[in-house]
């Protein structure tokens, strides 16, 4: 169960509205790096979790923090928008290009669905999706899913970092950065208790080896034309995990060519796709 | 720039066609684990490369085989579904319930929009979209979102080794979970290569650490309402990267309450939400 | 700020696990009438709310409530497929009908992706969209938004509530039922604060009425090919609003044929398109 | 079955054409607050109509209408991009940034993909979906759903006004705004033909309220960590539907801490998740 | 603008109900191969129409009967959902399997969300989305694009009618088939009156053919990696335009590899991506 | 299976980085008419081909090719934006409105999610989604899909053409044009072999047309209220497959209004919706 208290988590302040960057601002919202896809992931996660309940308490910690990342980031585009309106009505008034500029920056809907308020979308508008949510009741697969959003993540609010010049914006986008600093931390950690390369990999650790193809699970196949070209840890050597040699190769067909059936009637291919047709021959003349 | 040679990768045999397999299988096509998203995030990462050059070039060779993949999933598809038509015209003609089994079982779709094919879908019929691939133009992240994608992908991949008794499947199923225990290997021998916990994080590496909040960028924040409740390795000792020490506490809110502007004009808010309206005191009375 | 215990607001017992049902339940977990859109609408109602402080904060109450359901709703979720994998077991095996049947009615991603754990889906397993979600920045519409979603999602709460015979979940669903119809209340009770029909009507009150087309806004327009056909409160009387008279007409075109110029060439249209195309006669003859 | 004429329901006028207003507009054609949903909504409801004829009657007669307003905007669209091309054509040719701030302000597929017409999308370019749509089976329900099309739906057409100083768009956007205005009211005065608050609430009012939670069903639960903090008519006093009386009450967990079984072999968790792993308390040490 | 007379354009009869066709009408419905995309991609180009005023006014006529093409389907869908409730019912009350296939086979949402009525969505509950529409603004584009519609709508609805005995049903669809077969006439009856092969082709035919590189546009390549294997229509003789004669070669890169500049600071790239970077000639090592 | 070589099928260069252009590239990647979609779509019909194994051999090799094709491209999007994060930055720095235009114009994401790299996306930041594949295992209807995708391709890339005065995307958009223009061949080669109008239609042929309705499967239909009012080749003459004669008649309703049955109990309709419910009369009264 959830409660609140209505306050930010950490102060955000803008000093100058800017419509550009509350567009910007709305990637780490409803983005697929966004605080809306990491608080449902850590979250379904959590509700989701079987076996040590520990992972499923930390992960209703961290998914809960996220709730509130959305709420600062939120607060922020609903800032940033204040100075939106009165240069659209100079703008329906005289037409003049240079604010067309930051119309065209702006996210339209911004003032026409929002009434300048954020919005559950991407820095282009495109709604959040539960698509991305990644919650696969393997706790490995779960971590480094995290892992990855948190290094997107941060990658980003260091981008949104760099985009603006206002110190209140800059000030809340370290903190945020800092948390995701924490974050990646926090689930490569997990993956360490779980016995980090060596304990965790291959994921799932629970199918056992002896039933995949043993001549493939180690080797690095190359599809280039003229075959192996490059080299690096992955070709040579110990494998991570310990349990194999690496070892390069060309990559050949083990498969001859496809034979399907001809399609039945009920499926109403062209005649000319008939085994038994009689146009058939004609047509392959 | 791409060739072909019109054989499979690997051989794809289906002793007894099962058109509820078909429907599973589309997971390992169209889905957030499956095969293009995986092909398109390699190929994706490759194009946009910027850096050393053999990156680039073992992602385009990873990419290239991950097409395949999506050929030898899509086989397998069109040959569990040779026996999908005999039992639908039985059900039309019977209305046998046993049938219905298998129809509810099978994607509707295979029939009605594939004549009895493979689609670019999940195994629900959702379509493949591209808002899940990563190329985020950081290198680690990139990595980071690429074992994610190799872990879900080979959790899957075992899952659906459970579900079939077909020894066709299973044997080209071993032969895909062997890729994908490589594939794990390969991006985290790149992130060794990269230097690793100590020198990769925290990703992006390249943000001074001095500019973002130092106050929490190694400590766990609990939201519980009674406090810090759980202990782990990311709760205490050195961080993972060597550059701060682990804590723990209670998350605490260091913002206020968010006050924003009444709404201009041009939104047309209600008139009871306008600061200097003559109705709006009546209401909060 | 947001905080957690880790505790059922309701408590979720299932006494015969069903993975159909959890299936069935995941339309109110992530489909268009379920608990994330309720979650997220009244949370960015809040964080967007310009106006009266009550109306924010009450906002953020109800988000807050609500993601406690989403959590029950999944805890459902997890405990419904506990019966699940041995039937996938047996089933590969045997290729039993029966058991298929079970099968077809389940959601194939809640072993495949899920691993026997929610997702943020439907009951078809379509993801949860953010494009559901309105905050519009007009308290009054946005209070019909949350009476639409309170009114559908009791209706299919109640649905579900009919397809379920165990104990546990029906007392589940009765208590969700129940905090539906307070919230039906709610949003309401909200708009008689604001005036009720007379005050806060037509949304938004703050445009004048002077400005819209005065011949059209309270008659009823029939586009039957034999003109008005029906009658009701809305052909007659006074309007809901005390603003008009309700009258009844046959719908007839105000404007004539559009006309739009020829492509300009920078389109690339055929030339049979073009305004002097020495090939359009020819066409057109 | 329908018919048409080939006129417009209201004249459609562009004084001086504007790139950035027809992508404006394309909100109103396949937005959230647009012209397709609320077309398909009504005719969804209509077609799928149980009980009284006469609602099934009035919603072909609404819905239809609406098609004619779809039309009406898509030509406004294709008559605002009449200025577009030569200002592509010279900023392709000196990458003028004045012109380029039009660019910035247009839909590129307007002319990419468009040819200078209309698209079924919103400002942002993001296809309509057919996940808004409401037809929900209960009549009082979908007229709630009505209502927020409604209001929503006017205050988009009142924000297109204020955008625009173009005569002959304010002249067409009056009439869509005053059909707007006869809309909510058409559909509030079905739910007074209903029972109004005490006849149709809560809805479904189908479903015996015996059954639902008598404890909570018509008390507000704060979830505030202090408690409940404000007060409104939903706190006190009769309901709107005369069924109970408001209270309010701290809102407090009446389920435990959820326990899910230990996952499934066939699953392939992690090993440390197994309830009987010998990993497993090496893990939790 | 657009009328109706609430009829039927041609009568549905369902005489044994069956929620298991009601989700395979689905897909003529809200899927790709569906009504409502050709009702709104035949409205949409008579609406974006430049050009001669013949094939806008066209096109209308049959975007119009589309309309009631979706009208009939919705109607068939809701009646074929009569006979759902009691088996729903009887599920809940038995854990009946025979009951769970009909349950597996039908979509649940048409209970829970649709109240036994249609939805816009496809067989699988994936929503309708304008992204399926076009209107390019090219006369020709735009007709094969109606081709194409018809020629899989066509090939759906002849699937349809093999999957279902009930006379009413196959009644309803011999009527669809044939006006798919009408409509593919009709679009390729303009083509024709577009001059045809010579005429129209290459689409665009406004495009000055100079311009475009002549060494490939009659030139199959191949990219088997062994050459050309086989032999068409394509590979050899006159185009069918007239403008070309057909060859066959070998693809070969014409570009070299390409080089991408390394990442600006801004980016936050990994440091070992820069090109001055300290770090970089270690990885590379 | 397939391979590569790293090299572009033909020279992408950049004379002046545009990011504005890079957006509009976009659209060629991951748009409608895009190369993804083609790339997958001939490849999905050559992995699920029956019949001839001609059609599938030659599906691979364009299909293949098409990959090449988005490799071009997402190089071009990577080298237009080369010049665009000074630009970004020194808009942070100064928040001049010059700048501000071509942040307008360019698509934010090309920084924020893709580090200045191509996504899998349209020129609005939409994902590519799998929905706009067509294989439907008709080969003549796959044809027409593939003829449809080249033409809307081919007057993109002129759109793009006529855009763009950078020699180098010039040249490579003259070697795209070029490939379109034999595709569309291509496909319409494979339909002259299939037999043309007179063997190929209608699509499917293996339908027996005795069992479509006769009486309207060659005529025109008109819903104009006035009854038909224009004429065409498809008004009047033999029908373009030899089977039939144009005719042209006035669209009327051969069906009478739909009767639907009142709701089920469990569906939780409202009450006044209900055959038999005491408070029926009293509505309709």
């Amino acid at each position: 169960m959830f409660y609140h208290d209505g306050k930010l988590q950490y102060s955000v302040r803008v000093d100058t509205p800017n419509p550009v960057f509350a567009r910007m601002l709305q990637q780490a919202i409803g983005g697929q790096e966004g605080e809306i896809r990491v608080a449902m992931q850590y979250l379904f996660q959590a509700w989701n979790a079987r076996g040590p309940k520990k992972y499923r308490d930390m992960l209703l910690e961290t998914g809960t923090e996220e709730l509130a990342h959305i709420e600062m980031l939120a607060t922020a585009v609903a800032l940033n928008l204040e100075g939106a309106p009165p240069a659209l009505q100079e703008q329906a008034a005289k037409e003049n290009p240079l604010v067309a500029a930051v119309l065209g920056g702006m996210d339209p809907r911004h003032y026409l669905s929002g009434g300048l308020g954020a919005l559950p979308a991407d820095a282009n508008g495109v709604p959040f999706t539960g698509a991305w949510v990644v919650s696969s009741g393997n706790l490995a697969a779960d971590m480094y899913a995290n892992v990855m959003a948190e290094a997107t993540g941060r990658a980003l609010a260091t981008r949104l970092y760099e985009f603006t010049d206002d110190p209140g914006m800059k000030d809340m986008l370290a903190f945020l950065i800092a948390r995701d600093t924490m974050h990646q931390q926090q689930w490569l950690a997990v993956l360490e208790e779980l016995g980090g390369h060596t304990g965790a990999l291959p994921i799932p650790n629970s199918f056992p080896q002896a039933q995949e193809n043993g001549e493939v699970n180690y080797a690095f196949l190359s599809t280039h034309i003229d075959g192996p070209q490059t080299e690096g840890r992955w070709t040579q050597g110990a494998s991570l995990d310990g349990k194999g040699q690496f070892s390069q190769r060309r990559a050949e067909p083990q498969g001859g060519e496809p034979q399907l059936a001809p399609p039945v009637p009920q499926v109403h291919a062209q005649l000319e796709q008939g085994a038994d047709n009689p146009k058939k021959g004609e047509v392959l003349r």
